[in-house]
């Protein structure tokens, strides 16, 4: 199940943080908001509910999983999931820590930017390399 | 688990489609997104992670159940689903139809409209209730 001209069948470039035969998390590549990661199912499915309800949970665990993960690395003021998928209809979740001051809050990241800042400043991770600090959580989380 | 100034705690008037003791589904009353629902967990929690393993599944069951329900009533082109809470953080979930000459297609429904034309138009919901067909299919698929 994959179609070639998608972009997450294919990825050109992707930070990797976790990966199984079933999804991958990878990190998102967005400077305001630090942490940011999204979770891939690797199969071209569109909607939740094409997958049968064993890989409903096993995804869900693993969306959660990486909920647990931000809480405990970068302590957001809030969490942010999504599965949108109208821009490219394969199956994936943003998951996105929030704060009270970065660039679109208390809106949707999708709504009009409403400040200049930058969560990566706001929350004192300017220089810091989170990839490998929520690399281990994951695996931590995800290796039962 | 209650917040006297929580709009979800507290609803001054909802249209309940389905609840029980844990959580509610409430159809949103949005002209462009037919069928637009939320599910509200009756507790007063921020996080989706708040919640132990079993209640998550529950939640779950309950969100995929009006996923299927929209996809069977409404036949929409894609479904949005989306657990924010930036501005009432009590946890609830959007189940969202897309259709891809809506008002905010391709993008989030938070993002600026593009078009001026409503979706009851587009999808001929005009003057259809749909309530009872949308309380009708949640009710076959969560009573067991």
């Amino acid at each position: 199940m994959t179609d070639p001209s998608c972009p997450l069948c294919l990825p050109a470039r992707e930070q990797v943080l976790w990966r199984d035969d079933f999804c991958r998390v990878i990190q998102v590549d967005e400077p305001d908001y630090p942490g940011y990661c999204r979770v891939i199912v690797n199969a071209h499915l569109r909607e939740l509910t094409d997958l049968d309800r064993a890989d409903q949970y096993r995804l869900w665990n693993v969306v959660t999983a990486v909920e647990v993960t931000l809480r405990d690395i970068v302590r957001p003021d809030k969490i942010n999931l999504a599965s949108l998928g109208n821009q490219v209809p394969h199956l994936h979740w943003h998951v996105i820590p929030r704060w009270h001051d970065d660039a679109h809050f208390p809106d949707a990241i999708w709504a009009p930017r409403r400040r200049e800042r930058h969560a990566r400043v706001v929350t004192g991770f300017v220089g810091c390399d989170l990839t490998p600090l929520l690399q281990r959580r994951l695996q931590e989380l995800l290796q039962t």
